[in-house]
């Protein structure tokens, strides 16, 4: 059904015009849902081109009915989670009937085009804000070449770990801090090793970026009932793109059980969710594997998501430091890499997360992990564009990075393209980092 | 203000019976605040002896005024992370207020007790269940004996991580499938190696229970603002038991990025948060250090934490098998420890968590990691009881334990004693083994 979905045909065009350029991560085909603040107030809506469709001045007008009303009316709301705990198909209808409110024949444009800014604001008139309430953020660690590298990095005999395998590999992250792209990211203090080996506590150096991609649950599942593999991805709302700010330093002294305040200080993500039906045209077989890699377990292993558990997914970050913006420079693209280059399927991360019982629940996160590939284009953290720290960064100003400095800006962003389909991207996720703030913050500290 | 409060006078009795009776967990002194279903309806009350306050009946009644009416009318609520939210102040008033309810000379005794069963149902005819939305939920690893034990069976060479002395390690727990005691405690699926040494997926072997104190945030922070050492614990609404229960073969065969599955199937916590105020005649000094021992970094060093960050409480598990059961033979206490056996305090736990500025919110759950100690039956888990399997735990009935089989039940509870002070207790938090389900558990799986 999904792969007939009317909203997939490339011959259409928008009357907005903005969502016909060709380079525009919003064409009609896309239809992403998101969140801006309009008049104080957090509203839901579609990206189209440069402009939003406002769902509750949507529904205000009327025009909508059956499926896609009930759909439109879960939106006139704060958050995106009603919508997403829909049923699919109710969200595939209201996308049908936005694709056709918006198509550039239909008879309701004059109607649509005389209040535009009350139903359709410019994107840059109002402040995206994020559109969904957080369950529990799950993150992976699911490229094979950047688990490899790390292990290298650490000296451990076997760079990769016994289960990279057998199961993708996870941890759970912190929902509190996520926050939607745009804002600062504050240095973070934190425990670690200064050069002498003591332990300090302070703003912690070695900052670094992690680009990855990250699933958005749409139904739940019940506390003891796994997701099989074959309906795991009926359970995904869309994808975001995610980055996984990260503290090395802190990192690297505190870890025992996993990360924990080397990530927790600040996560960002993209404010547009691209739906699953809208990447049906970008599906592709999952990743082709060693033959001497072992046997995919059962229970990780779906024909269907064999075949079409993959996207055709290109996936960039780019830096500008303070310098190269006071002196005018463009970003400078530092990652390109692709979704190929993770070892395990969105799917089967879902069908892992839930094979021992344990339940996801709408708006809950799921992140890819850092997506970096064997070249060198695709390394996707600074950590590994560094080797390390042994191999610099250089960028074409003459200034060099093994970390991020205060002030550098990352740009994170996703292209989906495929033969005979219009081109979608995911927006930006973009966030600059911040000089720490001085440490205690509140005066109440008694002396001692 | 805390230390004087109406609340902690140790002569006074109330005119429900049951709270006066010496080995009740809820005196009049303790009144702790939980959730309970009522015609098919959550509602918000706080336990007197077997009793609970129905704070919305109470409300309708409007026998409360200023700030305790005001902390009332937030538990008019299905969950009590609006009460959780206020200020202390006011969640004192409410507690206050219903001391002088619940005394035994008070006026308006013979008004509540005229509509007892509508103001004051018995504990025993209503079902008692999670009294709050748990935002993040992180555990911590404090007790050293614990963590010493657990390195030595891995035949670590310092079997205590170097960081365990310089920080509360931690790690991000699953917040999705924390229950309220009392339900199965599903046996989950994973992947870990056999005996052979190679992968199986199946019911998972090697069940454990963690006997932990959990602190639940009442106000929170702001993303970026630490909280400092000396206000830590104001940030805490009040503390419940939790069964930590863990899947050790599908931990000791994925852990790479910390816990994940192996834990991430079910926990349990008791039903009533006893508030930080409650606590207050059992506050003792933070438990001493050796000499040798590094010093607390100052961010972490509050003089007011060391001398009353520790409390008098002793902690308890204990086991039922179905055979002990079936021959009516009382449930084995296999544990006995006290919290002085952790290294860290929890306004401690608490700075450090929001050292990186990383925010905690309204409901949050910080674990303490099992609370064992350096004696036999100060043990807080069956591995260590059972020293890694090495010495199975035996059983009166002559049955023996390594790990948790089908029907095996663990209660926790705890108990703050002081002199001078009335006794008051946590209730229990208990969970039986259930047989694992069939897998996989929907029809929709394609052959392959």
């Amino acid at each position: 059904m999904s792969a007939l979905n009317v909203t997939h045909d490339p011959a259409r065009r928008s009357w907005i015009e903005s969502a016909n350029t060709g380079d525009t991560d919003f064409p009609i085909q896309n239809l992403p849902f998101g969140a801006f603040v309009r008049d104080g107030e957090t509203r839901i809506g579609v990206a189209i081109g440069d402009r939003i469709v406002d769902l509750r001045a949507l529904h205000d007008i009327a025009l909508l009915d059956g499926d896609a009303a009930l759909a439109c009316s879960s939106a006139c709301d704060s958050t995106l989670n009603a919508l997403m705990a829909h049923d699919a198909r109710h969200v595939s209808a209201l996308r049908a009937a936005l694709s056709n409110l918006l198509k550039h024949d239909v008879p309701a444009r004059s109607r649509l085009a005389s209040s535009i800014d009350a139903v359709l604001p410019l994107m840059t008139n109002v402040e995206l804000t994020l559109p969904w309430t957080i369950g529990d953020y799950t993150d992976f660690l699911t490229s094979l070449h950047h688990t490899e590298r790390h292990g290298r990095y650490k000296g451990l005999a076997d760079p990769l770990p016994a289960a990279f395998k057998s199961l993708p590999i996870a941890y759970h992250g912190r929902a509190s801090s996520l926050r939607v792209s745009g804002g600062d990211v504050r240095r973070p203090y934190g425990q670690y090793r200064d050069a002498n080996g003591n332990v300090r506590f302070g703003p912690a150096p070695m900052l670094d970026f992690e680009l990855e991609l990250a699933a958005v649950i749409g139904q739940g599942n019940e506390l003891t009932r796994a997701i099989s593999i074959d309906s795991a991805r009926e359970h995904v709302f869309g994808y975001c793109l995610l980055n996984d700010w990260s503290a090395k330093s802190i990192q690297w002294f505190e870890q025992v059980l996993g990360p924990f305040l080397g990530k927790s200080f600040h996560s960002s993500v993209s404010p547009w969710i691209v739906t699953e039906e809208a990447l049906a045209p970008f599906r592709k077989a999952a990743p082709q594997r060693a033959a001497s890699d072992p046997a995919i377990l059962p229970h990780l292993y779906g024909a269907s998501d064999q075949r079409n558990g993959g996207l055709h997914l290109e996936l960039f970050a780019h830096l500008s430091t303070a310098a190269m913006r006071s002196d005018r420079l463009p970003p400078a693209q530092i990652t390109h890499t692709h979704l190929d280059n993770l070892y395990w399927t969105f799917a089967q991360m879902v069908a892992h997360h839930t094979s021992n019982g344990c339940n996801l629940r709408t708006g809950d996160l799921l992140g890819s992990g850092t997506i970096s590939g064997p070249s060198d284009e695709s390394r996707a953290c600074l950590t590994e564009l560094s080797e390390a720290g042994k191999k610099p960064l250089l960028l074409a100003n003459g200034e060099t990075r093994i970390e991020l400095h205060d002030g550098d800006e990352i740009v994170l962003s996703a292209r989906a393209s495929a033969p005979g389909a219009v081109s979608i991207g995911f927006g930006e996720c973009r966030g600059r980092i911040a000089p720490a703030l001085p440490y205690p913050f509140d005066a109440s500290r008694e002396e001692h």
